[in-house]
């Protein structure tokens, strides 16, 4: 099993990824609310890479079962639903719901990935499940962290690290690319605790100076969840085995 | 004083270098054969971004005082009288010579960086002359590093990683951004042993399959020179201390 790491979305084509099996992670804050709207019975999740996509995708559905949400440069946008705060998505306000997700980073990153033949969605929250799913179907994957503004940001190549490492725990003759080396080396320095990690990181400290030391505090719970998001026919669901592509 | 890295020349705008100080790192192997002809005498080395353009700045000049020099994939370029191996640039070869310097990676990130105020060339080679320099000059600056085919490489990261390590041995209050924090940690894991690390990469195991052992040994001396390549006019010569900006 071969692992590379992207650090941006930034130079990979949407057609590199055809046939690959790609793991997006964005902690703050899309992958981690993807993960919790679908933990708290959300029925989908529609990554979109444009605002203007979102209100079209939404306009043909009514009675309530589709809710807007995401935000630009950390802020919830004029007439969607949800911000892209994790604490927003609970129970009460997903069960059922189809949420239409327009973030700034990583519903992008989703996006531009959309022709992998295995697309999952990683936070810490699902990180350890996520690992033991990739090593059953032990296939060569790349990890591409949606970064903050197609730059690097601290907190998903810590993330991709601990991913890496967890699988590296678990299996033999995992072959690693000089930015899954990288990541590794960085989980080991940056990664013994998580909270501190995104508190310390460019993209922490932009989210406590606007009020989300929750948010913070929610997206390093280390596998507090059992799900896997799964991007199949342009939506993300919960995977189940039965789903595998194998 | 604040650092930025760029772990790839893709995602930042040409124009958004300009009034910036940028040190591009391209150390396997285009900012150390840089470092290597002026070292040895060059007069100047022109970084071009196309083999066509290469080719038509060459063609106007005359009586053997230009040389075309440069790789495709590791490979000469066909009708160009030099590599990209610094081995190949000797005092015999290229004293009082200007070269044309067409590369994958390194050659193309310098002339994306061509509006920066001050742009550097940096290298193992040349390492605490220019972290002294900067210290000197005191502004904020972005390290770029080439990459290989716009991906990261272990070897540059590296490389800016001991570069901040430096200043930062030299001056206190530099202020790191997440990609900054990085190398530092990464230098740290990988930068005891350069040859080693070198050997180890991704790229250095391409050079090594095609033969160049002898290029990984001397791009990993760290220190072996005190030039300071500083473009300005869209050619690249040694900094003399007159020719500061500050």
């Amino acid at each position: 099993m071969k692992i590379n790491v992207l650090f941006t979305p930034f130079g990979a084509d949407e057609l590199s990824f055809t046939g690959k099996t790609t793991v997006v992670i964005d902690v703050l804050r899309a992958s981690s609310t993807i993960v919790a709207a679908l933990s708290n019975g959300a029925r989908d999740v529609v990554p979109v890479a444009t605002v203007e996509f979102a209100v079209k995708v939404s306009g043909g559905m009514f009675g309530g079962q589709i809710l807007l949400g995401g935000e630009r440069n950390t802020k919830k946008i004029e007439g969607f639903a949800l911000g892209n705060s994790p604490l927003e998505y609970t129970p009460e306000v997903v069960t059922g719901k189809t949420i239409i997700l327009y973030t700034t980073n990583g519903s992008k990153a989703i996006v531009k990935a959309k022709f992998s033949e295995n697309l999952f969605v990683c936070s810490f929250l699902n990180l350890t499940v996520l690992a033991k799913h990739l090593i059953s179907i032990d296939k060569d994957f790349e990890i591409m962290c949606s970064g903050r503004n197609n730059y690097y940001s601290m907190e998903d190549s810590v993330c991709a690290g601990k991913l890496i490492a967890e699988i590296q725990k678990l299996k033999d003759n995992v072959e690693l690319s000089d930015s899954a080396k990288a990541c590794l080396s960085l989980n080991k320095t940056f990664g013994k605790n998580t909270l501190k990690m995104l508190q310390e990181s460019e993209h922490g400290k932009i989210l406590l100076e606007n009020g989300f030391e929750e948010d913070l505090k929610y997206c390093s719970r280390l596998n507090s969840s059992e799900i896997i998001p799964y991007f199949s026919a342009n939506v993300l669901k919960v995977l189940h085995n039965s789903k595998e592509k194998k």
